[in-house]
Order: structure tokens, then sequence, then C-alpha cells
């Protein structure tokens, strides 16, 4: 009686606030299609990339349209790299604002700018910049699922090289990526063509071959890393403190993997976790910067305990464990991509978070520092921020605070484990040797930033 | 009797959602010292700043602390430009833990970090950029109307370089500047010492014998500039509309300045205005670009009207004017500062704002991009943006929009006017010439973002 009271209740104060009813999100299932209908390939100035995302899409048996119909979209592609002078964003709004009118559930808009640092002049500069409110807004106007991001691309980058992104965005494994940017430099290393795009099979199997190592894997966002991974073709070696053993063994059982019982902020943890990947797998080529800890408290009662212990795990190990992937003879394979999980505290802060945020700004610092010595080796490193996340440690939250966290965002829900880890996947491909040094959120675009 | 009751129910709605009451901010009055009381001013490894912050705090009246005692607290800086290592990390904890608990009401934290770009290694660019997560957080946790901001300095930056932003931070006038981060290179052009410190009268007209041309100028924000801009010693001209025609005599009188009529997408504008200056003024010091329109409408329903209209005045005026400031002969004077209006809603887009959006986005992408050709003449451009500011405009909205705009920010309230006006004439010191190409929010830390 309470308890339907209590829903009563509830629904009236929702209703009064006026939330809106939550939408459900397409997710990939292997052997869906990338998208559910047509989607419109157009470009602005000069047509860098749509001839390629034309065929990417044909390829994927989903129909490329030219101009708006009467049909509903599933997706919008514009090409606005070549896009230099006002008039130039004028079109795009001519293009953009009957697409969107049509654009389906779960539908996606995705922009192609040029890298406002490139921009030959201050016009083109603002031009490009403007796609970064341009699409932020739309990510805020959209419904029932739908998402709008950008890719920034440089202007030596060829369509091979924007092809993972261009597939990870429009697909339903970025359901909860909203209003972002990624940038797309010249791949580094051997530039490596896209996958056989005519076998379908190779879409569902992209990390085929490859060994990814995943820290604290035995629960939470790690457990699903691991499944999610291993679900498109990678070996995995699952990582976690001993105390943690059970659910790490799960997770190799599920996984078909191993399992590396370590605490990754013991002095010997590097050399350790090392000589395992060259004895035992023949090497890594992705590895996953996964656990992390909370110990939260107010500044003013902060203790050098959970300071030290934060900063520690979350940071310092991460710091030990990348130097010595850069080290001479280091186990690392070439194509090889070092993955970190950073936080939305990290990028907008967070009351009684002072340690937590510190130190996932701190993976951010890092992994903008280590970007071009990875890419010496022909190597990247990343980095994913999760906003609200569905978890063991959401389920405990006061009922208040978890509603706030699930809809102050675009998609107005919480994200799942998996959200984060097919982020991951997507950084974790060899065809992704164009992404280093970035951050990118999985948050539903979370209204909450900096 | 309604409006009784419209505030009890208000008032019971304000306890029941946990609302905290308003602070009361402190903002600048002539006169004023610069803190009611101490300030500590610490740091962490190699001190670069700490002993010009503590020389100038002196110089003003105000006690420098070097420990934290039984005193209440006014200011808090340190110095954690030489921080490397993660044990620098935790001793700056160490200091800000029983500082933070002793800080007053309208207080002041103000940390000066490293460039994390020019770092040498991973960990200390790791800890660089944790002052980010670090600062946001402490914003976010500080109540009473005190605020929290990050310093980011160059290599090669002197204390003289700094002292007109520790200046902004610490004093009243940067009081709806909160969670931010500026970043502080060597200044271009001559440098310039700081103004003579041991004449309080210096401090408060910062901007003496200046030049200062505000767009949009006839009431709101752009009434604001000059009213302030005039109140620290700058000859204030005001444009705007012919049609505002009778608020701008109203501002040029208010100042004692000078009127001009113009429309500033009028395709003479830019000669028009430029000419102006150079025959009636003299030249110019610093161009204020503060006119900007609203056109709001979802993306779905936008009309090229609309578009072009909002593009047209928040961004195409500006670069024409831009252009015309950079050409050969332009009467922009050495230490020239440009300082354009960007928007909240042009870092993390707003619904029904995709035109308005990608303006103030366009106008971020304009500054950096215009920056260096600036520098050359020894001057600089620079944005603010600001978040909810209490205008004619905000007065109209739905109560619970407005509600909800003045709550979501760590100092749960609007800004002023004035405020936005404050962080302007922070950048149009000459003293400022170490920031260029930044973008400033003056929004209470607005929690929401990108």
């Amino acid at each position: 009686m309470s308890d339907l009271l209590a829903t009563l209740s509830n629904t009236g104060i929702a209703k009064q606030l006026g939330l809106p009813t939550v939408p459900t999100l397409r997710r990939h299932r292997p052997g869906d299609p990338l998208l559910a209908g047509p989607v419109l390939v157009a470009s602005v100035g000069e047509s860098r990339f749509a001839k390629a995302v034309t065929a990417f899409v044909e390829e994927q048996g989903v129909p490329a349209l030219t101009a708006v119909g009467e049909d509903r979209l599933h997706g919008v592609v514009v090409d606005l790299s070549g896009a230099r002078t006002l008039a130039d964003l004028a079109a795009a709004q001519q293009i953009l604002t009957p697409a969107v009118k049509r654009l389906g559930p779960s539908g996606r808009v995705l922009l192609i700018g040029a890298e406002p640092a490139e921009a030959s002049g201050a016009e083109a500069a603002a031009v490009a910049q403007s796609l970064d409110g341009l699409v932020r807004s739309i990510g805020k106007e959209l419904r029932f699922g739908a998402t709008a991001n950008l890719l920034v691309v440089a202007a030596d980058v060829t369509p091979a090289a924007i092809d993972s992104s261009v597939r990870f965005f429009l697909s339903a494994r970025s359901a909860y990526v909203d209003g972002q940017v990624a940038h797309v430099a010249a791949p580094v290393g051997q530039p490596r063509e896209p996958g056989e795009v005519d076998d379908p099979r190779a879409e569902e199997q992209p990390l085929a071959g490859r060994i990814a190592v995943v820290t604290g894997a035995a629960r939470g966002i790690g457990a699903a890393i691991a499944d999610t991974l291993a679900r498109d073709g990678a070996s995995i070696v699952a990582v976690d403190i001993p105390a943690a053993g059970e659910g790490l063994a799960r997770t190799a059982n599920r996984t078909g993997g191993t399992a590396l019982q370590l605490d990754i902020t013991a002095s010997d943890a590097a050399d350790r976790l090392l000589s395992h990947l060259a004895d035992r797998h023949d090497g890594v080529d992705i590895v996953v910067h996964n656990a992390g800890i909370t110990r939260d408290k107010l500044l003013a009662n902060m203790t050098s305990d959970r300071w030290d212990s934060v900063l520690g795990v979350n940071l310092g190990a991460q710091l030990t464990i990348n130097e010595a992937l850069l080290a001479k003879g280091s186990p690392l394979h070439e194509a090889g991509r070092v993955v970190c999980v950073s936080s939305q505290s990290g990028i907008a802060g967070n009351r009684g978070q002072t340690n937590y945020a510190a130190s996932k700004a701190g993976v951010i610092g890092m992994v903008r520092a280590l970007a071009p010595r990875f890419a010496e080796r022909g190597a990247t490193i990343n980095a994913v921020a999760p906003g609200f996340i569905e978890t063991d440690m959401t389920a405990t939250m006061p009922v208040a605070t978890r509603e706030g966290g699930r809809r102050i965002n675009s998609l107005k829900q919480g994200g799942l484990p998996v959200d984060v880890a097919e982020a991951i996947g997507w950084f974790g491909r060899a065809e992704s040797g164009g992404l280093n040094g970035q951050v990118v959120r999985v948050c539903g675009q979370s209204m909450l930033g900096a």
C-alpha cells in the first residue's frame, strides 16, 4: 500500500515536473542491421567523405539517400569538412532542418567537420568551431533515443581513417554516446584498411585475433568490458585484486579468457603484468585501465588515506603500467591500443570527490601527454569518461540522487556498463589509429560539464 | 493575498526540495579592501609566485599567512606551478583541507598550476591536469559565496604577468566567476609592469586613460559593461542600433562617454566605426563585442531568417570588425584588448538555440584563431561566456525555468550584468597581455557544460 502511494506520488511529481517518458535505446545485437532504415548522406562545400560513407552504408544493406523525401530517416550524415563560410553554415541548416524532422527513434546525426586549429582564416575557424555548439544543441533537441555527434577531421585524414568512427557513431554500439566531439588525425603506425566490409561477419568480430587486458574485470563495468571485447572477438586477460578472485574467475570463464590476480598498486605489478603477457600470451594488443575506486569525502574532511588510495589506484598505477608498456621490449604489439577510464567527474568536478575528480582529470592529462609517445610505436592511448552508469554502486544510492542522475541527460536515463565497453571497443580496433589522445564521454549527453 | 500564498507555497517547495538559502555575494565597491581578512599563501615544490602574491596582498592591507591557524581565512592561494608528482599533489591536499575548513563567506581559493602541455613527463602532465578536476570539485563544495579558480601559467611567465589575474580572482570583482580555468602565457607586446600598487587609487582606476568601445550598449549587459569600464576609468564609446537611440544616449550620458548609432551588420559598419574612432577619439584601446540577439526555435522548425540574423549579428559582424581592427592603419592601439561575448550555450549547446549556440561557439573559434594575429600587433582577443545573468530577458521567463536557471550553479543564484562587465574589465587591462585566446565563463560555476 505505501509502495503504491509512493508510486502514485512519484508519478504525480514526475508529471508536475514535466519529466518525459524514458526512451528505449537500441543497442548492438550481433546480426542486427547497422540501422533500421535509410540514411541521408549530404555535404556542404568540397565533399571529402560523403562518397565513402555512402559506400559503407550501402554495403551494410542500408539505403543511402542524397535528399530528404517523405521517408523516415534513421541516420543523417553531413560532411561539413569543406565548410568555410557563414553561407556554408547556413546551407548546413537548410539540410539539417528537414532531416531532423524526419529522424526516427534511436536515429543518428553525425556531422563531420574540419579541425578549427587548422583553418585558414578566422571565418573558417569560427565555422568549424560553430559545429561544436550546433551538434550539442541538436543532441539536446533530439528525442526517442536519437543522438548527435561530431567527428572533427584533420586536413590529411583519408576516408579509411574515419571508417571505424563512422561505423561506431551510426551503429547501435554508440547508444549512450551523445553530444560528443571526437578528433581524427592521420592514423599512427601503418595505416590499416577497414575490414572486409562486404563480409558482414567482419563487422561482428572487429577485434578478432586481438589480446585484451582489462583491469578491474571481476565485476561491474570491467566485467562488461571483458564480455563485450570477447563478443567482438578479442582474447581476454582479466585482471583484478586477489580479494575479487571469485568474480574474476567468473569473468575469465564467461569470456573464455584467462585470469590474473594482481594488485595494480603493488610495486612489482607492472613487471608481473607484462611478464604474464609476454610469457603466456605472446604480447598484448589492447590494454584497458578500468580499475578504479572512490573514497568520497568533502575536502574539508579529507584524509591522506582516502586521498592517496584513490590517486594511487586510479592514476598512479596507470602511470606506472603505461611507462612499462612504452619501455623497450614491451609486449605491446604494433597497433596497440591503450584505453583509460576517466570520468565525467574529472571534467566537471564533483562535490565530495576532490580526490576522485583529481585522479580522473589526471588520467586525461596523462592520456594527452602519452599520445605522442605511443604514436612513436604505432600505438594509441585514449580515454572514455563515463557519466551516470547503472551499476551495483548506483543501485545503492538514495532514490532522489539516483533518479536525478538518471534524468539529467539528453537520453533521460542512466547508461549501462556495456555502453562504456562499446566505446572502448571502438578505440580498441586496429582501424582506429586516427584516434589518439582523445577523451570521449559516455554519458547520454549529461548536462553536467564545465 | 495570492502573492503571499505563492510565496508560502514556493518556500514550502524550496524546503521540500532541500534548496539551500541564497548567499549574498560580495561585489566590488570602490574603496573597499581587496578582501575582508587574511589570505593563506602557500606553495608546493619550487615556488614561483608565492612571494609576489604575498607582496601584493600585503600592499592591499590584507594579512598574508604562511600557515593555517585559528583565524578565519578570506583567501587561499596555493602555488602549485612547481608540482610534478603525486606526492606534490598529496601535499596540496594537506594544505587545502584545513584551509577550506576556515574559509569565510565570499572567500577565494586560487590555485596556480603549470601548463599540462608543457609538462616534462606523463606524471607531471597528469598532476597539472588533475588541478582542473580538483578546483572544479572545490568550487562545488564551497558555500556562502566562496569561489575556487585555477590559473594555469606557462613556464616563461613572470609574476608580473599574472598580477592582474591574481587581483581579479582574489577581489570582489570576480564574484560570479567560479570553477574556471584561465591560461596565462608570456604577455604579448611590451610587457607592462603592474600599476603603482602602493597607490590604492591605481587599483580603483585600472582603465584610466583607455578608450573603450562597447557594442549593444543601450541596455542590459552592454550598459553594465559601459558603466563598469567607465567606473574603472575608461572613456566610453557606446554603440547600438538607431532604434535603441534613447537607451544609447542614456548610457553615453551616464558614463560621460559618446554615442554612435550603428547597425553593426551594415556593410559599411566596420568602416564607419573605425573612422569614428580614428577621427573623434584618436584610436581605441578596448573593443567589446557585446551586441547579440536570440531567435530561438527548434532546429526542426528553424527558418533561414532566424538562422541568418543570429549568425550575422553574433558572429558575422564581429568577424568583419575584427578584420578591420587587424588591417594596416587600424586605430587599435598597442596593448589593445578585444573582448567578445560568447555564451555558455556556445560551450554546452542549448535546446531551441542551434543558431545561437552555433554563433557563440563560432565566437570561440574566432577568438582562438585571431589570438596570434592580434598578438603580432601587441594586442589580445579573449571571450567571456556568461551563464544565467539577470536581465530584462530572464525577467520574462516562466517562473520555473527562471528559478531552475538561477539555482543550477554553485552560487545558487543568477549573476548580474556587472559580473560579466568585471570579467571584461580584467581582460581589458593593459597588464592582462598574458591572457590571449582565452574563454572564461561568468556563470557561478553553472553545472551545465559539455
